[in-house]
């Protein structure tokens, strides 16, 4: 873990709120919150939501001691607080999709129940982990979509912000990468790590042909070729024809020569060949340089033949969209259903504690999801949150409820996933969504509908908060 | 210090390339490194460089313990590598310019020296932390310019990309912000920090005005009212003109009411007006809501009366341009300086250990920057790196020494700055920085020339390696 203070990796307003309810007699109140985010990244169709193994880790580390109550009393807290924090634990319940699960706007991706202290105390921890993992978990699966069924690993470290790289390279993993260069994620999260030889390995020796041969006599089983320090097709590419054949005479095999400069699609394709003409139609190229998912996609369009992809800083910033919006807005107080109410209509938020069910098509696909009450027992009709008069049925359709219990009276109640296995839950699940929905333009919208209940209940508290 | 292992949050291959130096017998080679970037983020005018603080505190922890070098073994590294890296810290030089300095592309900012395991196996990390903390120490400069006296605070921990909001945090300080609300880094790195209520605190009561009264209450000399749950003007505004009137009777004073939704100069505006009808002149304004260095011009050209800004999303993941460019280049082996072929002419890179020297014009402001070898002992005349006909004579002129030693033998020699103390050393610097290049528009490009000795080594080593 490698946050050491997890409870103090917040904004001070929660702090300053929890004695203020402490203070007003209220930490034995409860409150109901929602984490929900309200517009899709990246232009896409979905969000891959991550980032909750990694939450329930901190939430069970969550914890005041000495020295943060020390830090927190030099900040003017008062000691009766304080000594409620020195025994302070999460101990509410929390409810959530799974990691790896397909969700889309306004759903209620998490919900948190407790005594208003602990739940309001957390918002800060869970919107930092889950907006960041999930942001770059759909991202990777974006690069996955593009890449087919090649091979795809992070690369990012270097450029990622700070130190969550660490997360980055998680999360790249659960949207679908093969693998990392990030030695310290892949410790912490049993991934596959990778990687051979940078510029600098080359231009250390005396020239590039020496350079290759010691890597291949140290390395024959593993060795990938950085060919473009030089000139790729005059100098890269037949140095490592030369090791590639002198490593076939000690019974090894050159894995891959990589290229990262130049125009790709060309350089792989004039590579490809003086390697076939070469008779190694075994080694593969791999690529690098500034790769996305149009990118890529550009390149094998034009049937450049890449077998490995490095991506890196596109990736793991989500640099053409670096932040989810995610939201934790309160939904009742002791039972008591709330909504915040906006000028915006779209930023009215839905009252009451709330499930959600997904509906499938008779193929099995994604058809449609339902926010509804928790108390309302089947869903057979919704509609669209603002135009009541677009509705949909979804009766006798299948279906299933997305929000799981994660943690019952403080205590973690399922078993956390690995990258790898949210990796492939997230792969089932994506198969089900329509290609319509996965497309990079103009995808299609996926129907989130409310029941009447709830659309009834909403307009109700906002009459009377307007009256 | 939030990484257990610093020495594993690299990039594999720089492990793989130690090792093969280490193999072939190479480990008392000589090398240096330079780390520079090559692109001005925010289509701005300079960069101001943040991060080496950090950074030198993860080079002194740089160990391989056993629980690493388990893993690297399970990984296939060698015994004998293995019991190399169990002794194994970073020996060597390193020289940087200071933290808050403002620099320019291609300049080697920080020099690295020693053998060439250590030097190479340092860079991912390097790269990961200057990259980082200098992109947003720049945004963030960029924001304390727009804002003039105002204050400015960070409020962008629950969007910033997990564990980098602690960087995030103390590279906005350093950068120019007043203070945060991100408790842990403000803990961390002795920052101010604040925070007081969100729309949670308000929905939690009856109604607005008790939600108020009950904050004011508890915290009678530090109290900001959020006035937008339900209407701003119509209720946030008379709500907490009885508040700060409830106050005044005790004795206190209402600091400030925060706006964080609609139209924040119109709202300001209004709020001004009737806070100051109420002869609460006082009370001051605060604003948050998807600012920017660009929305904060745009309120204070509109002549918005706000006094306090909460910047969140696009200060601590550099929204708009997620990711500093700079990269980790060998200048040289064993005394022998190097380059880097590319053919990209502007990728070609600067062979040899480099000073560089800042010359200023005759008020002490910046004039140019210039680039020349560490056996050079004056510069008098430099030219463009491209077009050798651009010349300026910066003979007579004011100058210093940007590269200071920071790490000698392993040893750091510097006693590390606190953000507070870089945030100063910025402010100084930037205030002799022409205005043209600190321009939003267009800035005017700041001269960085090379001398002709260091023109002459390169293209002469660029020669022999085209022959």
């Amino acid at each position: 873990m490698p946050l050491k203070n997890p409870a103090l990796y917040t904004d001070f307003y929660e702090l300053t709120m929890a004695q203020g309810f402490f203070l007003t007699g209220r930490k034995n109140d409860t409150a109901t919150f929602d984490y929900f985010f309200r517009r899709l990244p990246f232009k896409g169709g979905y969000v891959l939501f991550a980032g909750i193994s990694d939450f329930l880790g901190l939430v069970q580390a969550f914890r005041f001691g000495t020295e943060e109550l020390e830090y927190l009393a030099s900040k003017g807290f008062e000691s009766d607080f304080l000594d409620y924090l020195k025994t302070f634990s999460f101990s509410g319940n929390i409810h959530s999709v799974k990691e790896g699960e397909i969700v889309f706007p306004n759903e209620p991706i998490v919900r948190v129940e407790g005594n208003l202290i602990e739940t309001q105390i957390i918002e800060t921890l869970l919107l930092n982990l889950l907006n960041f993992e999930s942001l770059v978990a759909t991202k990777a699966s974006r690069i996955r979509q593009a890449s087919g069924d090649k091979v795809v690993l992070d690369f990012g470290l270097r450029r990622s912000q700070g130190y969550g790289g660490i997360q980055a390279t998680k999360a790249s993993i659960i949207g679908g990468l093969d693998g990392t260069s990030n030695v310290y994620a892949a410790m912490q999260h049993s991934l596959d790590v990778s990687g051979t030889m940078a510029h600098s390995w080359i231009q250390s020796f005396e020239n590039e042909l020496t350079a290759f041969q010691k890597y291949a006599e140290h390395y024959p089983d593993s060795c990938v070729l950085l060919v473009d320090t030089y000139s790729t097709l005059e100098s890269g590419i037949p140095n490592a024809i030369t090791v590639a054949e002198e490593l076939e005479k000690k019974g090894s095999r050159l894995q891959a020569v990589r290229l990262d400069s130049g125009d790709l699609a060309y350089l792989s394709k004039q590579a490809r060949q003086q390697l076939d003409s070469a008779n190694l139609e075994y080694v593969q190229i791999a690529v690098s340089n500034q790769l996305d998912e149009y990118l890529i996609k550009s390149l094998l369009e034009q049937k450049a033949p890449i077998d490995i992809f490095g991506v890196g800083t596109k990736l793991t910033t989500a640099y053409d969209y670096p932040a989810l919006d995610g939201v934790y807005k309160l939904s009742s107080i002791n039972n008591e259903p709330k909504l915040k109410v906006s000028e915006n209509v779209e930023k009215i938020t839905l009252p009451g504690a709330k499930n959600v069910t997904r509906f499938f098509d008779e193929n099995g696909d994604f058809y449609a999801d339902a926010l509804s009450l928790i108390n309302e027992e089947t869903v057979s009709e919704i509609q669209h949150p603002h135009f009541p008069v677009k509705r949909t049925t979804v009766k006798g359709l299948q279906s299933v409820n997305l929000l799981h219990p994660v943690v019952i009276n403080g205590t973690i109640v399922i078993q956390a996933s690995s990258a790898k296995e949210s990796a492939g839950y997230a792969s089932t699940q994506l198969s089900k969504l329509g290609d319509e929905y996965k497309r990079f333009d103009n995808p299609h919208v996926y129907k989130v509908g409310i029941t009447k209940q709830l659309k009834d209940l909403r307009d109700h508290l906002l009459n009377s908060q307007n009256s």
